[in-house]
């Protein structure tokens, strides 16, 4: 099949991850697959309060993606503004977003849309986590934390005593 | 950024094409900015009765894709068996579908999943057309042209003749 | 409040009536709050096998609407050919559909935005039924009838003795 | 925790069973974790053109509910007429619905609201199947079986070889 | 039909219920006609900052709920830390949830499959309240109490006074 | 087509408008080609924290509704307490209100069945916005501006200044 020299595709993955779950990194797998280089971007500027730092969730993300990012074919960063300005900047071909049930569909669609009148040139992908992250959300995993229940089915092994010990520096 | 060397990133878009329509146009058009090679495939055994057969449906994509099929990243072609067999055979990454509206959201999820337990490295992208096509489908189409109303504004303007024949012959 | 002198609103309210269930009366009730006139169409080109013909739909219209027909602000009638022709044809300013359920919602959404393509300058209503019409349909209302249900509730006590002669005669 | 002597509760699954799947299974078992008895009841009376006849249907999930049959406190049966009918006749205190999506969510929603029209003292009761089953339906089982695809992982093993079969007699 | 001997079965329905609604009260009727026991739970750790107190809350369930606490199969309490370790405590066999709308089911969807995997023996069981109460909310309540609205058709008429009382005290 | 002397028809259009949107616009265009005369109401008592005073947002909105004010058949005007009780005192035969995507749909139903309860002669009219603002909200287009995007496609030119102007003095 002929085609043109096939390009360097980079994808953009942004997020909160505060902090990063099962789910996630099940989505940047899948991410990888299919595309050449992809960038875990945690939003500087999310209006909610967090509970971990925007350079503890990098941290984090490290940790989980250790065993990857040797590869060099996924990174971790952090913006600021726009993301569609920080994904020019990167010369990323795409957005990746995780797409688990129809309340996320809705608020992802807008999103996505917008990002378009914003940037025509970016697409938006829509990947399906493993459907046993279908009910895992990082607002979840910190409630069940916040009533003392078991996480470590949720996170990778490594990080559950450092997600533990922000948890409860915090109360 | 270092990667490792791009691969060259086949991607296959299913559907019944019965007929294309610009909303499919669009979505074509979107996959082949982020992937090397785009793959139309016609499914051949389609259960609902078809207006047009497997090879009028190929010359119509072929004659609206004209343009990009020179490229040589597009290709149309047809299938029977399995999707996930097809795109195995192809040396497919992924499984391209339109994202149009909450309907076809639950389907096309269940598809996907289904397919990634027949096939587990073979990922669902999914892309979202432009607005101007979120009510566009060839039954809607069709409807319109049952009831002698005016198609030009919803295929490309090549094919409007070869449709409105293929139609009065029917009836 | 100054305005210009009112005009003479007319409202198509079209369906398959087949047959008509107290969720539609309940919508043509609401229908005729608002708008001047309300003329409730029955298509003729329905694809589906109807229960009862398009002048039996009529004839039943017409029982259930007596009290509210004397007033000359609701009429019955029947068309083939678009819908958006035949509300041009009718001097309408707008097409009333019932929003009862999601699946509605999907559906009435996408055929409103292709009317709206076809006719810019018509606009589509929605109505909500009352909730104690959610779960109503003519199509679950035939299969009550087919299973030997009772449906004194769900239709016009005029109208049963005449929806269940129709229904014997079938089988 | 005082209470009133416990009453012997059954519950009625109906459904096509056309023919039972994990899903199905994984239903039956949560149902009996919490009632005193579960009838899978298969619908006679479907209007849509069944692969299996009623008889085999029974024959199946007799044979996929062989261990938990012998308790007693499962039992397949068939009925025909209202489901509303049916249950009253059993002495069930509810309807077992599985809801696997947001489709499933509106129709079954809609036959439970005219369900308890018919029979209010009968409820509905919505379980979630595991979510490895989300995807599963007997359409899709079909729908492989069609395309010559690999179902042993969709129904027990022990029905795989009597599904195969009557695949191919059907063809 | 042979069964085993009935077991006693408990469902706890937890919820702010800040306050009560006729709502509430309907699905605790429907819960009570399936279960043998049905213990209304009042989370005591609820995030979002709420007009009555916990006890406040308690009292307003208690007086509702009158006519059937004699009956010793309904009882009010409340808990804090995770739902799952307070059913295991009760002895509980399901968690009974009020399916409203869609909103609703994505969000219990989302707790129920959580609540799954820290307790895979306890089921979730949604009920449908009567649809009169689709709309009704303890936060659209609250609304139109602040806005000065009549709320004697959605709380019991015992309540209306204390309820009234509480809120003009607030402001 | 005999019908009673035409009513003058008012319809009310509440909203935050903080700011308003072309979406908002285009509801308005809309809705007054069907009705003698919209009034579009800023709601006083919004609980969430507004970027945009109450008599801000009405100029803004008198100044991208100058060319249609003219006419007499628009209104701008804001409300505080129970909007059925603004309602009535304007005389309006109903609410319009805009159907965007899902979650507005869940959110509107369920506000106008309460509506309907307190006020049941008072009808919730949805009118579909053009397509190209489905992604569109005052959300959307605040969060933009905080991170330093262009509006100017979003809201009319001549509101550009004015509300970038107001962003910059908050911050």
């Amino acid at each position: 099949m002929a085609t043109s020299t096939p390009k360097n595709r980079i994808i953009v993955y942004p997020g909160s991850f505060d902090p990063v779950t099962n789910g996630h990194l099940d989505l940047i797998h899948r991410a990888r697959q299919i595309f050449d280089h992809v960038v875990v971007a945690v939003t500087r500027n999310a209006s909610k309060n967090p509970l971990f730092s925007v350079s503890e969730r990098m941290d984090l993300l490290r940790l989980a993606l250790k065993p990857v990012l040797r590869s060099g074919r996924v990174s971790v960063d952090s913006f600021d503004g726009l993301l569609v300005d920080y994904c020019r900047k990167k010369g990323a071909v795409a957005v990746a977003r995780g797409l688990r049930a129809l309340s996320d569909f809705e608020f992802e669609f807008q999103m996505a849309l917008m990002n378009r009148h914003l940037a025509p040139e970016l697409e938006t992908v829509f990947l399906m986590p493993d459907e046993r992250y279908t009910y895992l959300s990082s607002t979840l995993l910190k409630e069940i934390l916040r009533l003392g229940g078991d996480v470590t089915r949720f996170v990778p092994p490594v990080l559950v005593p450092k997600i533990r010990r922000k948890f409860s520096e915090k109360i």
